[in-house]
């Protein structure tokens, strides 16, 4: 058994993936007064500093590692539902942005029915399991950032020790569907090196 | 045949569930301006006076009682599919205050577009009837609160004979995921008596 | 093999469908100012001047008879997908009018991550080649009217050479909706001739 799960070709495929939906989301949070960012010592990129997409990359890359790591990954993961749930995190991420205004209850609940029916058709429970871990490490760590002056949330997204409370579903939504990204690509390798030893033959190797 | 199909603790289950929502989406009525309580006779739960929910709670055990009266009640009914129901109907109710303010064709259609969608992936011909049945006597029960004077949509959203439009769709979409959650619980019901009368064998009963 | 494949009644149904839609559609884009017309010459439907319904009604008939000229059409589409991916195309046109005043990146992106679930969960090789068609034939109809005065987009909403950005991940969803609407068509008369032969018996015709 290797220890790392992932091949070096689908951390990077992952870590890109992730650093564009946090372009994407991030944009629209600062595009809206969503989150201002008190920085600017360092490079940006788009409305980000440079350091922002990497470190949702790298979770990305992580929470995929983590699943297969956990018990029974699932085989039956579709490049349809994947492409889905990438679509659906990013449509959560910059409705968070988009309701910025709104009361906490109703914007909070919307993200929370969106993150709930995620799971409801693409999850499973050592998803959940990435999806908990993400909702708890991810907006800890965005409030330490909060905490040493990097950002803020706008007076009316910062209910949680200053972060939105709405980071707690998206994050959730954000585990569930890469951990299913992660199963999604253990079984498409499965599926190529099955082929490739058909092609090749049992005694070709 | 029993006369009352659901069983104590389900028609508890149910009440408590239809009392929650009712106060989530109550209060983001309230906090959004879409609705107001002109009633301070009685005690408040959160920003519902107290009567509210238990209303709501009655109109779920029987909108669930009522769908196990109606022909072939589905045994295909998930539990994933109960959660994702009724986070899409809580989802839809606080929807329609986050939109209080916009046009009124819009705002109603995209409430339709999500009843719509709710029925043609969970429901079925009877849960129809059911949804219908909630369509007309939800918004029916509102009109007359409205008339006796206990509350009053924001004249934005009152252009049902003085409460939202928007109540049709979203009870239609309470009435259909209501109905199903009967059918799931009756199917869960079922799997633990055959499991039981399993386990204790045919002749032990 | 015939050249037409469309018969006339389904043409029809997919004509006032089409039309009906963009009724809807147009009215929640006035009404939220997204779009307003220059125009007051010809007879105005609704919100809309009269030749707007049935261009769009026109466009759904012809999106529909592609798909059946191209490949493999599927057998499986159901009457509930296809009244699903209605409502769904229909929701995204009005959520496209509700967000008129947002900025352009996350309300964009919205409408992209509606178009993308939408393929993902009805679509197929075809339908995404009668999507892209309409994705780029509609937006570039529209920026036509738009230059000879017709109507215009709010600024805010005209970042696509005077047209909604939104336009495209929009019209890319109708035309995958609507292929598959022709392909729903197109298994209903199989059904309907098998039962019709099966009633006449083989050698009655």
């Amino acid at each position: 058994m290797r220890e790392v799960k992932l091949r070096f070709r689908e951390a990077v495929v992952l870590f890109v993936l992730g650093g564009i939906a946090a372009l994407i989301g991030d944009h629209s949070h600062v595009v809206t007064f969503t989150t201002v960012y008190y920085t600017d010592a360092v490079p940006f990129l788009w409305s980000s500093p440079f350091w922002f997409p990497p470190l949702v990359g790298a979770a990305t890359v992580s929470l995929a590692e983590l699943r297969l790591h956990l018990p029974e990954p699932r085989t039956t993961a579709t490049v349809r539902q994947g492409v889905a749930g990438v679509a659906v995190v990013v449509g959560m991420y910059v409705t968070t942005a988009l309701l910025h205004g709104a009361p906490v209850v109703p914007a909070t609940t919307l993200i929370c029915v969106a993150a709930i029916v995620t799971w409801c058709v693409l999850g499973d429970g050592p998803g959940a399991i990435c999806g908990v871990i993400a909702a708890v490490v991810g907006p800890m760590t965005e409030i330490g950032l909060v905490e040493i002056g990097v950002f803020a949330y706008n007076p009316g997204s910062a209910g949680l020790f200053g972060v939105g409370l709405f980071l707690v579903p998206l994050y959730f939504a954000f585990g569930v569907v890469v951990a299913m990204l992660g199963e999604l690509l253990a079984v498409r390798r499965g599926v190529q090196t099955e082929m490739s030893s058909a092609v090749s033959g049992p005694g070709a190797g």
